[in-house]
């Protein structure tokens, strides 16, 4: 056995004994895979284990996260700090080797995988972030980041429809940074892929315009020759498809669904480890192992080192846009600067309020970048004088996703991930069931990624019920770590952005409407800070009895409405709640202050009103909608579904 | 020109004409497929106008729903009851032709499309259950049900991951009764689809394992020799790439992004009217079009009274068989035979319980099919004594859907919209995101489709937070018209699995637990009947001072802390509410009388307490999880998070 092997099969058993001691897992693809994975690490990848953030290491993603193990014991190979303690800690509380691979644990773990498919789509945008960051910081062949993205993907992975639309644009963008390496094993949960899985996975990446190897897997010559081939080729991205045995080596569970999803048990593990003449010592690491990765690593400190001193070389106005991108820089002065912006707005959809402000962030911050999901059109968010981003030409701001919004947001958490962009990804709100799956991911991940959507209640009007959020923006601000910003006039918008901008450990949607809204008036006195309150009072009357709480394009009828019961004698606050988990935030006695003691709370948006109230009952009136919506013009369907003012008013009348 | 060409302009006239006087709408689709579609319709598809749900109908599926004029208008053409009246009132409030095709307002529209790529899923499912229902029905060489499934797509529909998801099991199963014509217009909403689409569709198709055939779409012998032989093709679905110009005709729009999402414009479509010799009247049909479609009609008749007389005269068994399946019988004493059935079973996991239930179900409902996105062995949704469905064996229950839980959704959703089957599918219930949007479509359609998701919280354990469902329970009740039921032992299931067989005009979810759930003790008394007034009185106290609701797996907790809390002097009673949708139903007496007037509410289950809690406050103390799970052992998990009866206890005393 040479060093390369002896790394293999401590990989191997480190693998399936760390499995076997939690009694839960995926022992067979780590088996299967060591040989891809050690040949990936050791040959080709650039990684500082001290340094884990630097910002041109090559990035390895391995999306079928489920086989975890394979990464902890690459990443403890590789001199991570991550001690062979925390493999033996494999799935337990507190360890930093839970079930499946989580960032922010593990240093090296560069994207959280699991629900398959996403793995696929974050490389897509580390690889998208690789290119455009070079455009924007290599100068005459230089090479600050030409980072390359190496990826193991599994059949789930490749079954997911998130795989295929983020490998499409991968494709369209000739991404030639990016190696997916196709763990086609044919076994899955519930057996062989015969099952369900038939295509020829290799022809349907061609179609994509990928360029497509096919290997045994499981032969280091082929696989070695592959990877070379891969990383030498220029102009598409590359999969090789990789023929093994999931839990190669075992006695009798090999090639069977046995080796997929649970311990491979005593015996079989002592089999392999006899037929390989290894020791049946658990967790053990070859010595040989180790100095191999120990002779990587010293190679890796010379491409370090070389590239230090090219960075440290770089013109002021290269390394001012290398400090400002890799620091994701944001001017102390954003907020300022937007309510300028703001300031000088007529009433318009929030939709457009918002656009217009995004062209002054896409001036004041370097690392914006994004687009929508084929609805420019309709949402707003291209960068007015920036160029699209094209095959070959990285240098714009504007992404151009198609009609894939679960892509679109898998990509942008890779290019959060990448550490040098701000992503921005855009369509309708209803459309955030497309691809809450990578949303709910950014918000685990703790990752600065806007998700801005438009058409964001029934008063889009025409285009009907299949199009029309009523229980988006619920359901949204159900999700952990997600704030939701709705935002009801040009200075709310200006507000939203400053949030979305500032709020670095987790995403931000902002919610924008189709239709125009009025202006609000507010006191001479306002202070917009109050703004990021999340919800705060925008028009108030002595003594208040009710207090209307109302979002985004709700609130100008509730001003409205506050006018009908004060022509009534009436006492009426109207509090504008642009971002619930803001206020929810606030101490019990502030977020009383603002609701009123003793006020009667009334609350209007266009949207369920379970989370507004409980569902067992509690205070206050809630107007909403908790039916499905119709297709009409936005004035009717206002009218119809009693959000006007005056309909406001007298059920307020009615029923308090 | 012909009666084909005048039909042809008919449609291209009667669609811009009706967007023209919605001022909203997409001209440009109905324009370009008009010629298509008339083929598809006057040459093919076997339709009775007066009998929409004709079971052996062949199934038209419009997947471009934003080009619903096309179909509005080859509905009124072909005869259905869709008056010129109607298509004026294209988008209006309360008319039948809303702005995308709503399944169940105009007759003929079978299923509701718009969110891009679900056309495709639904067009799948009908080919599939065309397939079942077959060979369920057809005996040596007869055809009661052999029906073609005729889908329009467009750009984006074929990137949708859904539409690659269905699309790859439809190649897997063969299904050569689906034939899917592309309409390659070059054109989204954005610009050209160069922008972002570049792959080779067809390629991608082949490597599905469809025939794919390549077409000038705007050459009717063209279109016709493809379609000819795509119907005559065996073994393999269909997709006939079809190039157009979208709004075809149009002075200066066509081929331009402006012709797809906006009115044309007066001018323009009086300026095709002109270049084409047609009539400036708006809503103009021409006689011979008429005449056309009415003597498609004709022939359609033959088919049908032959069809009749083939059904009138199948032997007992068949025509049994034919009767359960087109009613979709379920017996009447469902529930008493599935109350019989977990009468006898031992505490264990509400998945695995679900699963003996289902045994029962299969062989008391022909009409259940199902499975899951690969992970049967998981869910265990399988039907033990029957057969896998696979290319050319539909005599089967059970499908395989791969890890593709978007495309299952989709299916499935043509599969119940067929009128034969009452579709299951099934994952964790995380992956409930990944087919949201589908899940929502069912709901929206009234389609009686079975969710059945297990590992339903961070009980799940290992697998960590990438798989614990925190927010989906909530996310989930916020879908209007979507029941979800969470039972908490073997009875509960019992009546889940009744619910679900016995709701009829909706989709039901059955969330189920990985982990073992002792039995409950129920009073000598119970009338079972009572678990589907959703929340029920489980364990009483006298006078009770706290109502303590929970929820499957944490109603044994509750019932644990009410010992603890009655061996503290307290007088606490236990509501089990496996359902909010059928108690918030009740009238709100009911609904009080179960909660116990007068007694504080705490509520128990392991997700987000928001939904139970109001936003803005209200009354009770509501235990749940807020915060994204954690990887471990899910008894140490309990511990952590104070799932257990101590833990709830003491925070009751504490707190309230």
């Amino acid at each position: 056995m040479d060093d390369f092997e002896k790394a293999v099969y401590s990989v191997r058993f480190l693998s399936a004994d760390a499995v076997e001691k939690a009694k839960s897992g995926h022992p067979g693809t780590p088996m299967a895979l060591a040989g891809i994975a050690v040949d990936i690490f050791t040959r080709h990848l650039r990684y500082d284990p001290k340094e884990p953030g630097w910002p041109n290491r090559d990035r390895f993603v391995l999306s079928c996260g489920h086989a975890s193990m394979l990464l902890y014991s690459m990443l403890h190979l590789a001199g991570y700090d991550l001690s062979l303690d925390e493999l033996k800690n494999f799935r337990q509380w507190g360890s930093k080797t839970p079930g499946h691979p989580e960032h922010g644990l593990a240093p090296g773990v560069e994207t959280t995988t699991g629900p398959l498919g996403q793995g696929v789509g974050n490389a897509v945008g580390f690889a998208l972030a690789g290119k455009l960051a070079g455009a924007r910081l290599n100068e005459s062949g230089s090479s600050v980041i030409d980072y390359r993205v190496f990826a193991l993907a599994s059949d789930g992975d490749l079954m997911e429809g998130v795989a295929s639309e983020a490998s499409s644009i991968a494709g369209h963008l000739g991404l030639d940074n990016l190696i997916v390496v196709y763990d086609d094993n044919k076994i899955t949960i519930d057996g062989s892929t015969n099952l369900a899985f038939s295509e020829d996975v290799g022809k349907r990446y061609e179609a994509y315009g990928w360029f497509v190897q096919h290997v045994d897997g499981l032969k280091p010559d082929e696989v070695r020759a592959a990877l070379d081939k891969a990383v030498a080729n220029k102009g598409k991205p590359s999969l090789i498809v990789a023929k093994t045995i999931i839990g190669i080596g075992l006695p009798t569970r090999a090639g069977t669904s046995k080796a997929h999803g649970m311990a491979a048990t005593q015996p079989e593990i002592d089999g392999a480890k006899n037929a390989a003449g290894w020791t049946l010592e658990p967790f053990y690491v070859a010595p040989e192992a180790r100095a191999l990765f120990e002779r990587r690593a010293a190679e890796n400190r010379k491409v370090r080192d070389a590239w230090e001193k090219l960075v440290a070389g770089l013109p002021a106005d290269r390394a001012d846009a290398y400090k400002k991108l890799t620091t994701r820089f944001v001017p102390d002065n954003v907020f300022d600067e937007l309510l300028a912006v703001a300031k000088g707005l007529k009433p318009d959809a929030t939709r457009n309020l918002a656009s217009t402000i995004e062209q002054k962030v896409a001036a004041l911050v370097p690392s914006l970048v994004g687009g929508a999901a084929d609805l420019n059109e309709s949402t707003k968010t291209d960068v007015k004088d920036s160029a699209s981003v094209k095959r070959g030409e990285f240098g714009g701001k504007n992404l151009h996703f198609g009609i894939r919004e679960h892509g679109m947001a898998a990509i942008n958490n890779g290019l959060a991930l990448s550490g040098f962009f701000i992503p921005l990804g855009s369509s309708f709100l209803i459309f955030t069931d497309y691809c809450r799956p990578s949303i709910r991911l950014s918000a685990l991940m703790e990752q600065q990624v806007l998700h801005v959507f438009t058409h964001d209640s029934v008063f889009l009007g025409e285009d009907g019920p299949t199009h029309q959020p009523i229980e988006q923006l619920a359901s949204l601000r159900l999700i952990p770590n997600l704030d939701v910003v709705r935002p009801a006039d040009a200075m709310e918008c200006a507000a939203a952005w400053t949030h979305a901008l500032t709020r670095r450990h987790g995403p931000t949607l902002i919610a924008l409407s189709r239709q125009k809204v009025p202006a609000l008036e507010r006191a001479a006195d306002f202070d917009p800070k109050v703004m990021f309150d999340g919800a705060y009072v925008l028009a108030d009357a002595k003594d208040p009895e009710i207090t209307i709480v109302a979002t985004g394009s709700e609130v100008h009828v509730a001003v409205d409405a506050k006018k009908k019961l004060e022509a009534k004698g009436k006492r009426v606050r109207v509090v504008s709640a642009p971002c619930w988990e803001a206020f929810l935030r606030k101490p019990k006695d502030a977020q009383r202050a603002v609701l009123g003691k003793g006020a009667k709370i009334v609350t209007v948006e266009a949207g369920r009103t379970l989370g507004w109230s409980g569902a067992l009952g509690g205070d206050g009136l809630h107007i909403g909608i908790d039916r499905f919506g119709a297709s009409a013009p936005w004035e009717k369907i206002a009218e119809e579904l009693g959000f006007t003012g005056d309909a406001v008013a007298a059920r307020i009348s009615a029923e308090l």
